[in-house]
């Protein structure tokens, strides 16, 4: 399988120029001195809709309308970033969204899809429900992560964080599904050869790290409750999984515990409204599970902002 | 009295360059579409120790020792955001600081004073005993908001605010002692001379309205308490008052229940964690007692991020 090239990422990057934001690189002075390393948040919970997912669904949608393939209508499913993405780059290309939820969600993310028009189907079996909406509309699946194009558009994060700040000597990437990690890796493995890039995934849903042991994608069904509710990806990808294979040199886990409290101290001390899984970075440096270059750059990708306030408390 | 000019910021400026972050300017779609304006927030929150307070005390203390005047010790009062960055900005230096604070402060500004090796001494009387001492401990002031180089710091705000984006149609400024107001104000006037200047204040703690409709300035003792505690001074100042009077447009009051709303509205909606003196502006637009510019672009000042986690849920 073809993986995606550092071109493809300069393609995605100038098709969605001007409608994303090129979110900033904030310096974190509390936790450079801690870690002894200069440490640097690429800041995508900034990011229109609230998290990184609009760049891969307006690169997927971009490239269809390139290549006159525009569909009437979407489906898809997600934990509700992807489907706040979705929705508002379909709103801009009068594109119809149908997105499966879970039937708990964030009421946040709930609400964000609800502003831009995504249509909501609630439901316990994300893959199974995607199935049946495709075929009941005929749609395609916008997937939220095993697709080229998102892939692609997701790696748009890796270009702008090599090119904003200092060369990284680490960059730590949440995994859910493997879109992020599978772009921004692809990114810089290119532009930042000696950086290595490591993904992070809660250790009650690590369906790359099975995967990546088993050598072939794993389905793990639902996979148990996370505080990190994005990355609750029931499987990781058939595109995804090789991308990980060839330019990540590390998936590592951490646990709910840790979640939760990286979650409070990223927050409070970086001033920014994060999510639960964009947490997953600081918990795995928190741990010990990954160490920081000493003296050198460390990025951590915060991958999103749509969180439950009532549960930071 | 010689009011701080375009000079003296330019200055300041020059002074603080690389110890202080050029905070980002945020763009924020949701409010934009919803006020019909162009909504930016100068992100003063991601600032150093947390709010914009480390320029104001920065730039004195490097003006006191370009003139051979740098002191072995400060002492001042503060709600806890100056508190902070007079540690922050003494530590660099290495000049002690002690500082009078509220007996009911936010715990994480006690927190963020002690990290950098401020010493506090609490009080229910922070005027009385800032002079207290003073005396004491023979060191200088280094007042909140009423001294020129402090103006001129805070000023360095304003620089950027119309350097780093479109040129601004109207300018929120949270308003205490109004240190923060008069050096942006001063800034603006020059940079952006058709620009609305509005500074806001809580209803409850009102010392920059009264005096300006006594025309002097006017001890309010202890204000009453508000949940925007960084603005509850207990006077505007003999500095501040005439640069408000020279260079700002009006001065509103929002009430305590706005204050409150506009705080979690603007934290979900800019995914950045502001303490509540900084939603002042927004309570301003949402109340209607400031009408922001249709078509044009509004600039709100987002003055610190110290907020406590747990009044948020």
């Amino acid at each position: 399988m073809a993986l995606v090239t550092i071109d493809d990422i300069f393609d995605a990057a100038a098709r969605i120029d001007g409608l994303v934001l090129r979110t900033p690189l904030v310096g974190n002075q509390r936790l450079s001195e801690e870690f002894g390393t200069r440490l640097l948040l690429k800041a995508e919970n900034l990011q229109h809709a609230g998290s990184f997912k609009v760049r891969g669904a307006l690169n997927a949608l971009l490239t269809w309308q390139e290549r006159g393939e525009l569909p009437e209508g979407v489906v898809s499913f997600s934990a509700g970033n992807h489907a706040a993405a979705i929705s508002y780059a379909g709103r801009r290309l009068g594109v119809r969204v149908i997105v499966a939820m879970p039937s708990d969600p964030v009421p946040s993310k709930v609400a964000n899809v609800e502003r831009f028009g995504g249509e909501i189907v609630r439901t316990d079996d994300l893959a199974g429900t995607l199935d049946e909406l495709a075929e009941q509309h005929g749609f395609p699946i916008l997937h939220p992560f095993d697709l080229p194009e998102v892939i692609a558009g997701q790696g748009t994060t890796g270009l702008e964080l090599c090119a904003d700040g200092p060369s990284p000597d680490l960059v730590l990437v949440p995994v859910g599904g493997g879109g992020l990690l599978s772009g921004v890796a692809a990114a810089v493995r290119k532009l930042a050869p000696s950086a290595r890039v490591v993904g992070v995934e809660p250790a009650t849903s690590n369906a790359m790290g099975q995967a990546l042991a088993a050598g072939e994608v794993v389905r793990i069904g639902n996979p148990s409750a996370t505080v990190a509710d994005g990355l609750s990806a029931p499987f990781s990808g058939e595109h995804t999984l090789p991308h990980v294979q060839a330019y990540v040199d590390e998936v590592v886990e951490v646990d709910e515990d840790a979640i939760r409290a990286a979650w409070r101290e990223l927050v409070e001390s970086s001033k920014l409204l994060v999510e639960p899984a964009s947490a997953v970075c600081l918990a795995a440096l928190r741990t010990g599970v990954v160490e920081a270059p000493e003296g050198g750059v460390t990025v951590l990708v915060v991958s999103g902002g749509n969180a439950d306030l009532s549960r930071l408390g």
